[in-house]
């Protein structure tokens, strides 16, 4: 890769002043670009230390969050940025009925530089980018898409596989709602030869918008029901993709506990992957996900969510630079 | 108007340490010294920009704001102040039982410049001023007041409109509980030929303690009750001032069924006001103001919310320099 | 006491990079050293400003506070610390069911120099501690312990009365669930000739692990139920340290209805206890405590509340320059 830093020629400028809506957005070249400058976090940390300075980034949170949340105050803080934040719902306009378009036009007045926004609602990140003049990162719109998670992710498999092209990947659990795995589908399909398998209930299987999008783009994905058939597969990926299971997504709750040990993950999966293989977890896990697997190199989330921060300072400053 | 800033012979001296409590201790004098200043925040932002040094703002909201504590949370910022934030009363001593006294008494304890206080109860400022030895600043007290918001508010209309004289305004809706609507009349009574028009139903006219305040101050205004009446009085002001009527104001809801639509506020009054008539809001609004005003450039409740920041930038700067 | 500041020969290095979670982990030498240097806070102010450059102070309180907090955050920022709080569970992924463990590692992984915790469980500080590789302090878990109350009750007891040898001080209250009774119990043990009255009703009276760690250090103390008697021993006390009774804890609201008033402290105290003799309370206060005592020189509540944060000062630097 391409060496950046304080001696390099120059920035790489595909993020200047983009929004960040959806990993549909981005490119390989972008994505390989992010990952230069998040690897430089660590090679030169004094690289990003107040960097930008006069900047004001808004963190408007509609909805809980503790891990996106601090890593972007922690890297806006980082690069020098003031952090203005809007979180409890209760003790906000929000509560008393304003429309995410006065709470946008108001952030904005009030000098910010961009805005971080997690909602509830779908396409509430879009909405935000139309009416704001500053560059909005959606941090979460419902269940369809966590871009910057889906980069952390990316990220996360560049470095400890040595590449994306070629993976096999299997996410497993609530697929139908998890925004994370929409958003890392689509960031997949900007890299060669991916094959990807959806585990899940039929209930919670990958979205069909998602589908189409993986068609369009010729990328290979199979939808697995058959836990045997599972256990098979998960023999030859690279990486296991895990999120939870959640009890109130089924109608019958007979159907959640009859499903329930076949989605939790314990250390017994490890006599069925490869050596080499890793587990992923967007964090926070309840109980879907063993800790007597945390201390095993086969672990990769704790990397992956520490990593959100290199990728988190990387991006807002090509973004605002 | 006579220029401020770096090159001028001093500042005005007129908030220099005081509380603010109520807009009826501010004379003429004060608030054309304060639009001068709030000028110069665009005229030239380098200016306050880290002007106070070793300050600290103590922001203590018990009750729900956005736009309110945001602008004096960001002014304080710009001006270099600390900021810490009491916001969330669940998860404070408030939440134990603790006395506003006794809050008070921390607060300056831990080195508080200036106490900014938004609280449920009537007279909760005043309560905070005579306790605490630094300046406090009323940021909504119950339904009586709100200073700073009558700043900012005459602030815009002073900049929209060349000047306050011979103003003629009307204010629609929730009259009786609104500390906005309170202030901003208290605040006019400085200026001269002033005339109000308050429009609501009887249950929700303005207070007697305003009326007897404008009584002794000689202001003129009508209270409305008539929607014809109304219409007629739209067709000459100058602002016409909205407010929401809630529906838990009235004991009967379908009184509230039928007032509701005169007292909602869409494109149809263009057709009825001046065309250099301006509309205002305090915000946040939720549906007693159509979103299709908002690109008219009679609607000047976007700017009223932006210039907050100007205000409370040049007050905090007068009162703490 | 040994002179310390810029010219001083070395820091006391008993802090350094440790975990403060228990009171009875403290020396006799390590609470007198952090008294001089938060007498220092005051001597000399400027001293302590941004003394700790690039340190980032987490704060992470699962649980109701204001001052604790309050102070922690702006002792942090007095020394330079950047702040980064988790405060309010319904926001955060401890609403999701996240563990301590996986929060303290993110926390620590996002880069931060110090956890500060408060958590409702019972050794919540000391399983975070041996998760986390930055120092932990335990702002109170559950009632067990709050070891830097314990620092700034006998801090102030030491101002106050020129020492802590000899002291005779009687608990009132409730005994059983204050962790802040505990800590300065177990602190209190490190001194000379101490006489420790527990006066509380028997659900209420002190632990038995108080107690036993008292009996091994040889400690005086007496468990006191017969409120004529505890009148008496009041005449004589150095310190009354008052904590509120709650209604919730007794299973029969009656009982508590009989005691509340024995256990209410108004002036009437002052004709009973010794002219030089001080009233102490960790606050907030509800109506345990009359605020006709507040102006009166035996009110010494104030400045315990206040000189907290000189004491965190102290500690947050001797643990982390």
């Amino acid at each position: 890769m391409e060496k950046v830093g304080s001696t390099s020629p120059g920035w790489y400028d595909g993020f200047r002043g983009r929004d960040v809506i959806s990993a549909r957005d981005f490119s390989r070249e972008d994505y390989e670009a992010l990952f230069r400058y998040a690897d430089l976090y660590e090679e030169d940390p004094g690289f990003y230390r107040g960097l930008l300075k006069d900047c004001i980034a808004a963190l408007v949170f509609v909805e809980p969050s503790t891990r996106t949340f601090h890593s972007f105050e922690t890297a806006a803080r980082i690069l020098g940025c003031g952090v203005t934040a809007i979180r409890d719902p209760s003790m906000s306009s929000i509560a008393k009925g304003e429309s995410l378009h006065d709470t946008i036009k108001m952030i904005e007045s009030y000098g910010a530089s961009i805005i971080i926004l997690r909602h509830p609602a779908r396409g509430a990140a879009l909405y935000a980018a139309e009416i704001s003049r500053v560059p909005v990162i959606n941090a979460g719109d419902g269940s369809r898409e966590h871009p910057t998670q889906a980069m952390l992710d990316l990220y996360t498999i560049a470095r400890k596989r040595g590449g994306i092209d070629g993976l096999r990947i299997a996410f497993l659990g609530d697929l139908r709602f998890s925004r994370t795995v929409s958003s890392l589908s689509y960031a997949l399909s900007s890299f060669k030869d991916i094959e990807i398998f959806y585990i899940a209930p039929p209930i919670l299987q990958i979205r069909r918008e998602v589908k189409i999008y993986l068609d369009d783009r010729g990328v290979e994905y199979k939808e697995i029901i058959d836990m045997d058939k599972a256990r098979e597969i998960l023999r030859s990926v690279d990486v296991l993709y895990v999120t939870r299971l959640q009890k109130e997504r089924f109608p019958d709750p007979s159907e959640y506990e009859k499903l329930k040990g076949a989605y939790t993950v314990g250390p017994e999966i490890l006599s069925i992957m490869r050596s080499d293989a890793g587990i992923m977890h967007p964090l926070p896990r309840v109980d879907e996900l063993s800790p007597e697997l945390d201390s095993k190199p086969n672990a990769w989330y704790f990397d992956q969510a520490r990593w959100g921060l290199n990728v988190r300072v990387a991006l807002l400053s090509l973004i605002l630079r």
